[in-house]
C-alpha cells in the first residue's frame, strides 16, 4: 500500500504520468460487468467535453468501511476492540461480572455479548471510549492495532482489508476524486488507522461520534469524549453525516449493507453522472458469504433495490481475483494465512 | 479572484511555478511583522529536512470568516440576509408585527433587532432558514447574494472580502496547506457563496448548522432543514467543530474576536510549529476600527492574550496596502465604491 500510494502527498493529489498509469489500474478485479461498469463510470466523467464530464470539484467517492474496505467478519474491528477494552478494565469493575452484555464479553459468549444488539454495544463503547481525551483513545487504540490479530487469519487487522477496494480509491484518486470513508462506526476509532491501512487521511473520515467537550488538562485544552450519543452515522443519518461534511452528494457511493442503502438512494437520486455499487459477500472459501440473513452487515432490502434500479453488484467470488493484500511476513504469522 | 485561483482546479491542488511563484506572492501586504511572521512560518513549515518541517498532510489553516476573510460591518452578511428574509416573508405572517425581534427588523430599527442578542437573531434564522431542503436554502442564498449589496460601499457581498486574505489563503494553498473556514455562521449559508468569493470548496466550510432529516420530496430523497440547533460552531465550539472534521488541530489559525480565542488556544497548546493570528480592525477609515467595545466581533480578551502569547496581530491600517480587491466594474455599482 505504501509503494501504491506513492503519488499522494498527503491530502494533496498530484497527476503524474505514473499515478494516471497506463497499465491496467484494477489488476486484482476479473474482466467482467462490475470492473466495466466502474471504469466506464469513471471514463466517463473524466473526458472533458462530453456531456457526462464531471469537473474535478466535484468528483467526491464515499465508500462505507466495514464490509467493503474490510473484512467485518466474524466481528467488526470496533466490536473486537471493544470487547478487548472490557476485558482489559474489568478489574476495576467488577460489577460488570452481573451486567450485560459486559458479562457475556468477559465470559467469551459473543452471541450473547451482541444479543443486546446495537444498544448493548453502545453501552460497551460509552463504558470504554469515553471520558478520555480524543488524544488518550487515539493512543489506545494505535496500541492496540499495533499488536491485535484478526482471530481466524492472525493477520494484522490493518492487513484485513480488500486489495481490489484499495486499487479502487487509489484508481479514483489519481482520476481527481476525493475518496471519504462514510462509516457507522466511530471516527475516532477509524482515524486512528485509516491513514496507514488505506492512505486515507482524517479529515477524509465521516463516523458516528459522541459528544466532546473542551477541558483544560494540565493546563493546556483538550478535547474530552463524553458518554453522550451526538451522531449516529448510518442508514438515514449516513447522507446527513455526508451533507453536514462535504455539502452535496458524491457523485459514486459503495456499500455493502441495509445500512448503506439510504446513502446509496440519496446519491443516485441526485442529477448528473453517479454510481452506486453494493460489494455482495459471495465467497465463503476465501471470506465469507451472507447477505439477507446476516448478524453482521445484513443486505437485504438492498439487494432487491440494487437489482430494480440497475446499481452495480460486485459479487466478491466472480469479480475478485484476490482478496487481501500480500501479507507482511515480518508482521503476519504466515501459518494462520489462508 | 477567478483569475488567482486558476491554479486551483477544485479540491485538487497543482504545484506548478506560476503557482509557487517567485514574484511576492503577498503583494497587498505592506513589509512589516505581520507579513514577516507569517512568511517565516511557512518557509519554516515547508523546508523539508529542518526541524519545523511538517509532511504537507498535516498542513491545515482555518480561517474565521466575519472579520477575517469579509468585512462584517455594520452587520454580518447572515444577519443582512436574515433581515432581508424576514422583510419578504412578513406579508404571511402578521403576527410578527407585535413580536420582538421581527417587528424591529420590519420597522428598520437594526438596534432594536440586534437588542435580542444572539438567542434573538437565532429566532430569526429558525423562522427564516429552517422548514426547506438544503437544495431550497442553497437557492434562496445564491439568488440573493446574486442582487444584494452592502449597505454603505453598495458592492455585492462577494466583492467585500479582503484582498491581503485572498492572497494569504493562496498562498497557503500553493504550499500544499488545506485552507478550512470556521465560522459561528450557518455552514448552509456560508457553502452557496463560498465557492465564488474564496475559491473554498464545501468541504472546506466548517459553520453552525440546524438538524436536518432525510425525507423524502417529489419521489426523492431530500434532506429537510428542522428549526432545531445541531450544532454551535462559536467560542469553545469551534475545536470541537474542527476536531469532528478535520481529526487534529490545524497548524495555523486566523481569527479576528473573542469568539475565535478558544480555537487560536487549541491549535497553539498542540505541540510542533504553530501559527496564531489576529486580525485587528484598526482602520476607521478605510474599513471600520473597532475592539474591545464593539457589538460586532468583540476582540477584548483575546487581544490581551495575543500580546501576552505572542501571537501575530494584524493591524489593517499599517499592515494592508490594500483592504478589497479591485471592483468588477461590470457588478458593482462604481459611484458607490470607496
Amino acid at each position: 500500500m505504501a509503494r501504491r500510494a506513492s503519488c499522494l502527498l498527503g491530502g494533496v493529489l498530484v497527476l503524474t504520468a505514473a499515478c494516471a498509469g497506463a497499465a491496467d489500474p484494477l489488476p486484482s478485479w476479473n474482466e467482467g460487468k462490475a470492473k466495466q461498469a466502474v471504469v466506464g463510470f469513471v471514463a466517463q466523467v473524466t473526458s472533458e467535453g462530453s456531456p457526462g464530464f464531471v469537473a474535478p470539484s466535484e468528483r467526491v467517492a464515499v465508500f462505507d468501511n466495514d464490509g467493503v474496505l474490510r473484512c467485518e467478519q466474524p466481528l467488526p474491528v470496533q466490536t473486537a476492540f471493544t470487547f478487548d477494552r472490557v476485558r482489559a478494565l474489568a478489574p476495576q469493575h467488577p460489577e460488570w461480572n452481573d451486567k450485560e452484555p459486559f458479562a457475556s464479553v468477559l465470559k467469551g459468549d459473543v452471541n450473547g455479548a451482541l444479543a443486546a444488539g446495537r444498544d448493548g454495544l453502545l453501552d460497551l463503547v460509552m463504558a470504554t471510549q469515553t471520558g478520555m481525551t480524543t488524544d488518550e483513545l487515539d493512543r489506545l487504540v494505535k496500541e492496540w492495532i499495533a499488536t491485535a490479530r484478526h482471530p481466524v487469519t492472525r493477520r494484522p487487522y490493518t492487513e484485513m482489508v480488500y486489495q481490489p477496494m484499495l486499487e479502487l480509491v487509489a484508481y479514483l484518486r489519481a482520476n481527481g476524486f476525493r475518496t471519504f470513508i462514510v462509516s457507522g462506526g466511530g471516527a475516532e476509532f477509524l482515524r486512528a488507522w485509516t491513514g496507514e491501512a488505506y492512505g486515507i487521511p482524517p479529515e477524509w473520515v465521516i463516523g458516528s461520534r459522541e459528544k466532546t467537550q473542551l477541558e483544560m488538562r494540565d493546563g493546556k485544552p483538550a478535547l474530552v469524549i463524553l458518554p453522550v450519543v451526538d451522531f449516529s452515522d448510518d442508514g438515514g443519518g449516513k447522507p446527513v453525516g455526508i451533507h453536514n461534511r462535504i455539502g452535496r452528494p458524491p457523485i459514486a457511493a459503495f456499500g455493502n449493507s441495509d445500512g448503506d442503502l439510504e446513502m446509496l438512494e440519496w446519491t443516485c437520486a441526485a442529477s448528473g453522472p453517479r454510481f452506486c455499487a453494493f460489494v455482495h459477500h459471495t465467497d465463503a472459501a476465501r471470506e465469507w458469504a451472507y447477505d439477507r440473513d446476516s448478524r453482521v452487515g445484513r443486505l437485504d432490502k438492498g439487494l432487491d433495490e440494487a437489482r430494480a434500479k440497475g446499481w452495480t453488484l460486485v459479487d466478491m467470488k466472480e469479480d475478485w481475483r484476490v482478496i487481501y493484500p500480500p501479507p507482511d511476513r515480518s508482521r503476519a504469522d504466515p501459518r494462520a494465512i489462508r
